[in-house]
């Protein structure tokens, strides 16, 4: 495969997002959108990746440098158009073999395969080739003056003629060239404009000017739209979730209600699991076969094991591993716990920094309390304990196999195996007290309205 | 601008809702469809309401009044059709100045700017100008019978010839009038047609008749729906549920999955914050920038402060009030309590007639005792304090700043700054002893299976 | 009615579910597919109900009998095709009057009047009917070739000319026949195709080549969908869903956001009911007049009472019986227990066994400890007790009538009525001690980041 330089933008301001975070750090599918695409220009085949961001964009870097620490950083001082900006990465194409690619930042549905489509006709012979799309409104797209299979202008909508206007063929995203080729027209563009700004699409009217051969391909819509606002995010965001819904069904799972189910990128979900309405996916995910997701459970950095049980209205939080057959119920919620096989956290629980044997039984009500407002602490109950409904559990702390804790104890120090533990009072009637005790109650608010 | 007579009209049965309540008092985005219709007869510069109503309705005067006190009631106690409903406002327009305009109570996509569209047309010299609509379906609607710009009539439905049926022009909800002409003609309407039953649609033929110049108006059909019944109701939520996500994407404001989100009426959201699936806003919410409702939350009556993180599974209830940066976390319920900057309520928690101080760390399971069956009582946690998990605090009671409360401990009584409160038993262990109840219990087990 | 014996194919492996549950056992609804066609078998009249499975298909036989018990099982321990299957039914229409209708196992959205569709043809005079559709794409559908009303032949889309694929009206699910006729040429069908199997469509030309009179009835697509992947069943769930959701709003229903409420296909729900969004109901519900159930609910195997309140976040599972205007609150779990009139279980709970009293008043967080690891007992509270937050009943367990428990409890003996019962520690301040403490603990913090 021939050498491939990616060159990223993302030094565009992002206003119409109306956001003190910079448009490409905004999520899809739980990843950011300039992730998507440095990872479309990764799946493509790019040897190398230049990302070209504004100079107030240190958390673009750094969140790209955290995803692919192997991207070449280029700063664009001043807003002088996309042409410029990709200029910026001279020192990356300046020694260019094979390939260079220019791709718009703010796509986030890019595929490897919608480079391709380009670097194909490169393949083929072609010295530029560029992506198109046929939208369904073309209204405000730069438009393809094309003849025959030769690209000879990208005409800006606002530049355009009534006729050329009626030209369905758009541009996308990716601008591709031999790296000769690019290196020879760059510095060609001129800011001869009304915004005075250096255009890329003016590259190809350059190249053919130099007798280059130039042609384009054509993108699904829905793999190059480009975000501009909010509305656009979340229309991101749905087709984002459609594909993946579509995916796992094919693979069988089944979702009840496929509308109602969000995944992140990156959910791994086998054969034969059921997901009820209403989950929610956060990044991390791995579900194993045969679990079922009830209603109303959100889910992130957890493994669920085979055969588990999860919610309604359970939150599984990172560092949760459920084993086989494990039961997790409702208003419980786990963080950092290994929960063992066959075991069961039921209701209104909270359990952090633990490891829950086999076969345990976790009554209602149960908290580790794991946090002493400065340190987290950890909580070990062997295989087969019964932990009593209400009962705290203060880390650090063990408790022994098939131990039993008393409900509504709170347990401080170790309990040995097969020890029941208490850490209750004794109960106390007062006969005839319940009456007394609510008159003076009654009289209480009745003096109350009288003020 | 003109003076305005608005008469909204509610008299009718709404039979097809099935419902014990009156059909313009079930809701829609959270406020009753007739409070919308008055609303919008506000918005549109009208100095004087009306609301005709039938005599089973003192649940709508009361509803209304308590929205708008200047509204002014009559009572319709024959249902003898819309004109003679409209004439029971004789009080108010027998001295209208300006203009009458009558308008349908059940139709709640109804906005101030419907109005102006008759409203300008009346301004532009007109004597009678009705709003009509193109709806997708005409079947139903009385038609309008036009030559240029004049309406000659409206032809009921069941009144029109087939030639007639294929106007696609219809009768909308707002009649507006010169006042004089209005008095001049709706008493000369009759009954002389099979239900016997007085029209205002005749007034349009009668103003013909008179000389006057009769025109209209055209509204987009999704802000002149009517609600008859369930399903007209669920469309109209729907519709203004579509308005207020646009807004609010507009504005700034990330919806992960719009259609997921439920607003009311009088939402208030400010750019940059996110809103992740499924979050339900009832009335009286105001949410600050970079605050994050996180998915599976029920919001109302409460204000959020910039910063915050609310949910998964949280509920704020009326009379919360979070400071910057505090954190609500799942499965926890907040009312009539203030939550202090940085303050966390993470787990499990109850926190009810409440000040929680800045800083305080409130441990999973934490219970504010409020309630004693007849009074409410208040807890005060002072700044930095630290709530141990599964404590109870009966109140009335303060906590002062820094001070710490043990895990299960029951507070009956105030502690001072700096103190240490501890109201639960030393913990015991029995060796062996668990052994001997599971074998017990699994013994009175078997011993049922084998009855 | 004329007598009828429908035999119910479902021998086919459903292979392309990807699921180790056969395939119509998957649920729509909450109710198996085959349940569904049984059920519509069972609607259309049937006196008989022959169902033909695999060898493997244990399961399904035991699912189709828990439902009916009369169902007459038949195993197909070959694959050779439909007519073979429906030829092993024998014992059964080898004695049938009147009619035999043969249907296939996996179309979910099956009622009985798409049988009498084709009944009704047979009553008017044919010997065979068949059941037809005109699907939006009838890729892949055998087609129906037919003179006027006479159907000639079924055409199986492979073996269809260009000129037949125009066709479209196509093979459903039904093929009805007098019995006499479907004995005289079942054994006529012969293997001589590509697949070597017996086709049961090959019927309709056989019935022409024996003078029969052979027509057709159609049904709506969406009535006649079949399910062979997990998106066809989504795609069925949603019908079955839509259908639900409109019965239930022309009923008198109110559903905020109808697409938002999943349904059972036995859930009955009164009229004036209010439905906030997103609510499960699992099969056994059945909810009275006035009650309001709140969003982020599950219920499951409930009784509602008239006027009652449950939810936002509530999980009513199968015992469950509220009795008029109960109140249940968020983040509560109730199962097998009887709530009285007016009593509140308003925040974090879980009553599991129990009988609530009426106008109890049950505190947040509290819990009946109804499990022993081994056996589930009973907690009984008298009419108008208040059990106090954050308590423990530890079962068996009566509490009488007005008695009171303290909050943070643990009940364990008996409370008579009128009594205060109390199971906690007095509490103890340590002046000064929370300064060392948390002194103590940030050290540790700091220590633990220096090395």
């Amino acid at each position: 495969m021939t050498e491939l330089l990616s060159i990223i933008l993302a030094a565009g301001e992002g206003t119409r997002m109306r956001s003190a975070l910079p448009k490409v750090l905004h999520p899809v599918g739980g990843l950011p959108i300039i992730g998507h695409v440095a990872q479309a220009a990764r799946d493509a085949g790019s040897s190398q990746i230049a990302l070209v961001t504004g100079p107030k964009h240190e958390a673009i870097r750094a969140a790209v440098s955290a995803m692919q620490p192997d991207v070449v950083h280029f700063e664009q001082t001043e807003a002088k158009g996309t042409a410029h900006a990709a200029a910026m990465a001279r020192d990356l194409f300046a020694k260019a073999q094979g390939y260079v690619a220019v791709v718009y930042g703010d796509h986030p549905r890019l595929r490897g395969e919608n480079f391709r489509v380009v670097l194909d006709r490169l393949d083929a012979g072609l010295d530029v080739a560029i992506l198109g799309f046929e939208p369904k409104d073309p209204t405000g797209y730069g438009r393809f003056i094309t003849d025959g299979e030769t690209l000879l202008a990208i005409r800006e909508h606002k530049d355009a003629t009534e006729e050329e206007r009626g030209i369905g063929l758009c541009n996308a995203c990716i601008l591709a060239f031999r790296a000769d080729v690019f290196r020879e027209l760059i510095d060609k563009v001129d800011n001869n404009n009304v915004q005075n700004e250096y255009y890329l699409g003016d590259l190809v009217g350059l190249a053919n000017k130099a007798g280059k051969k130039v042609g384009f391909g054509i993108a699904p819509e829905d793999d190059v739209i480009g975000v501009n606002d909010r509305s656009q995010l979340a229309h991101a965001e749905a087709l984002f979730q459609e594909m993946r819904r579509d995916d796992f069904m094919k693979a069988g799972v089944t979702l009840k209600d496929p509308g109602s189910v969000w995944f992140s990128y990156d959910t791994e979900i086998a054969q034969d699991v059921t997901i009820e309405p209403n989950v929610v996916f956060g990044p991390g995910v791995r579900i194993e076969s045969g679990a079922v997701i009830h209603a109303f459970s959100h889910i992130e950095g957890a493994h669920v094991g085979p055969n588990s049980s999860v919610g309604p209205f359970a939150r599984l939080r990172p560092g949760t591993n459920l084993a086989e057959g494990a039961k997790i119920g409702n208003f419980v919620e786990i963080k950092q716990a290994e929960i063992g096989k066959g075991a069961k956290v039921s209701h209104l629980s909270y359990i952090g920094d633990a490891s829950i044997g086999s076969e345990v039984n976790i009554g209602a009500g149960v908290i580790t309390v794991n946090y002493d407002g400065y340190n987290k602490h950890r909580t070990n109950v062997g295989d087969n304990a019964f932990i009593g409904s209400n009962s705290s559990l203060v880390a650090p702390l063990t408790i022994g196999t098939s131990a039993l804790v008393g409900s509504g104890s709170v347990i401080t120090e170790d309990v040995e195996a097969d020890a029941l533990a208490l850490g209750r009072s004794r109960q106390v009637n007062k006969p005839g007290r319940a009456k007394e005790i609510f008159a003076a109650a009654k009289a209480k608010k009745q003096n109350k309205k009288g003020l």
